[in-house]
């Protein structure tokens, strides 16, 4: 489903062009270390990846040695992945033939002992939501209790001890039959607010995909004492790929947090032509989903990106412990005056609010 | 003061290595957009930069046509300067020293059209704050109404008809002496809070240096209408080089106004030796202050930075008509949801306050 004509990694064409002192540069400046930290990958599991076409990359976030906490050292994986077959085809069958790519995955993660494992935005279907028609692709709704992707998901989870959150796109019978963009945390469940959800791995938090554009609901999660926050996606080139390494990595650095963005990769076609408001003729391909799914730590480092049109898995190990020594490093929860701001917004969403603006003379 | 061995520029290390449609792939992803819309700069201000050992660089961010508007044309300037002479040197000597370098550059701005013009954080001494010694260093502090920086300026903004914000360490001898991080803007002054400066030019405020950490310091000159916000800073590559290019690009993406960042340049070495906090052994240098100064728009593009190295001078004409056009196409502004963030996080700074925290089984 890629396009061959598309760019594979920004990350590798930089990366490849420099060597020596310029590359070392290059890594300092805009990864934030000068060597990535790259973690060994079993060869069988390369092997595996290359033969089912599939990307995997693995790196290390290392944390000072403390005298009075332990490491907390977490292995999370993230999973970015085109769809796989038309969607012309039947729904069930389309979900199936994902499932079985998203299987060898997630054998692949969790030989290579992944703790937390996220997958992107609506992982299981197209990401039909730019056709703006509700058939068949509301039939891809599930529960989020025992829709298929859970049950197909568990079993996993239970085999190899791993937490796997899971957004999906959620019929919600309890409550009228609604659809929600829903992430699940197996085996646990959020709704509304900023949940934080405490797993045997260190507390985690799922901020999804258009959620990214709002500093406050970074924030949120942050008061709420998350470590990990992952960002699942689905977004095309032409509206955010020169966003893309700017705000989950920004949330990261003022929160004092790990952040995970993960983007679906591949171009979708659809059977019906559609418009996008922008002026343009319809067209039935919503644009190319560029991937470069990444990892950003608490002090600003990251890892490269994953591929531009390859299904991926991007492993990136933690030590927790980051989170806590950035925040006595940087003291940004210290300095920035919560108290200040809630009677600054409280204001400021007054309807007579009048802003603080000085006057030309 | 620069150091040679110092990398002058990433960006043009990496638009140097690449051409074709990798270089123009590179533009796309990494400034958002494929051309960077340069300007033409006059022949004999080019020639005057080299002699003078500036750097001079002018960029363009056009806007759509409207029909019930028109286009509002803004030239803004930043200049990034190391200082002039050493810092052993009579505190006055070392100011007329600076001043004598941007006398030159502030010509050449106002030769270029430039409306609205922005030095770095204290600009008019060296960073001396490092050393934590306050003499001779606060001998440099200076009335912000008719100290010797204003005076200075104040000759420049009458002639040319320019803007011009002026972050320098201001004695305030109204208040009991004390000594304030402040920005003037001529011939207009702010304190407390989150002003926006109506100026003939457009609502323009500053948030100096360490303020681009908080997102929701960002939000508030938003909130209270600023269209250009200014972000003079000092800070050296060993802190914060690889955070340069993320925080304020994404206060410019997540507000939808103009940000320009300024850095300043150089290496100062102080007569006395001092410790910086973190276990390493005395020094007379903070470090490389690595200018890199830039400007993004509210899609988030953004200009190729200054030198690392060399004093510059970085133009971007604005049309401020893409401020309202981003926030009709993203509307952020729309779903942000202030009432909610109102709520949450005036529970937030409770004392008693609970964390929203899903247990594990």
């Amino acid at each position: 489903m890629g396009t061959t004509s598309e760019l594979q990694s920004l990350d590798k064409l930089v990366s490849n062009s420099l060597s020596g002192q310029d590359l070392q540069e290059f890594n300092r400046i805009h990864y934030g270390r000068i060597s990535n930290h790259e973690l060994e990958i079993k060869k069988n599991n390369i092997l595996f990846g290359n033969e089912n076409h599939f990307e995997i990359a693995a790196y290390k976030f290392p944390a000072n040695k403390e005298e009075t906490r332990k490491p907390r050292i977490v292995k999370v994986g993230v999973i970015q992945n085109s769809i796989a077959i038309p969607t012309d085809q039947p729904v069930t069958k389309q979900r199936c033939a994902i499932f079985e790519k998203i299987r060898k995955i997630i054998e692949t993660a969790a030989d290579e002992g992944v703790n937390i494992l996220c997958l992107q935005e609506a992982w299981s279907m197209p990401f039909a939501f730019c056709t703006r028609e509700k058939q068949p692709w509301c039939e891809f709704a599930e529960s989020a209790l025992e829709g298929p992707s859970t049950i197909f998901l568990k079993e996993f989870a239970v085999k190899y001890g791993m937490v796997i959150i899971s957004p999906i796109l959620e019929r919600d019978e309890v409550h009228g039959d609604t659809i929600w963009n829903t992430a699940v945390v197996i085996n646990e469940m959020g709704n509304t607010g900023h949940p934080v959800f405490e797993t045997s791995f260190g507390k985690v938090a799922v901020n999804i995909c258009y959620g990214r554009h709002h500093p406050l609901n970074w924030l949120m999660f942050g008061i709420n004492g998350a470590e990990i926050v992952f960002n699942p996606s689905a977004t095309v080139a032409g509206l955010s790929e020169h966003l893309w390494a700017v705000e989950a990595r920004n949330a990261a650095i003022a929160n004092s947090y790990f952040t995970c963005a993960i983007n679906r990769v591949g171009t979708e076609k659809f059977p019906n032509e559609f418009t996008s408001g922008d002026g343009k003729p319809a067209h039935k391909e919503f644009g190319h989903f560029y991937g470069s799914s990444y990892v950003t730590a608490p002090d600003g480092s990251r890892t490269p990106g994953l591929s531009r049109v390859m299904d991926g898995l991007l492993i990136a190990e933690l030590d927790l412990n980051l989170c806590r020594q950035i925040k006595d490093k940087w003291g940004f929860g210290m300095t920035q005056r919560l108290d200040l701001y809630v009677s600054s917004l409280s204001k400021a969403v007054n309807h007579d609010y009048e802003p603080q603006v000085v006057p030309r003379d």
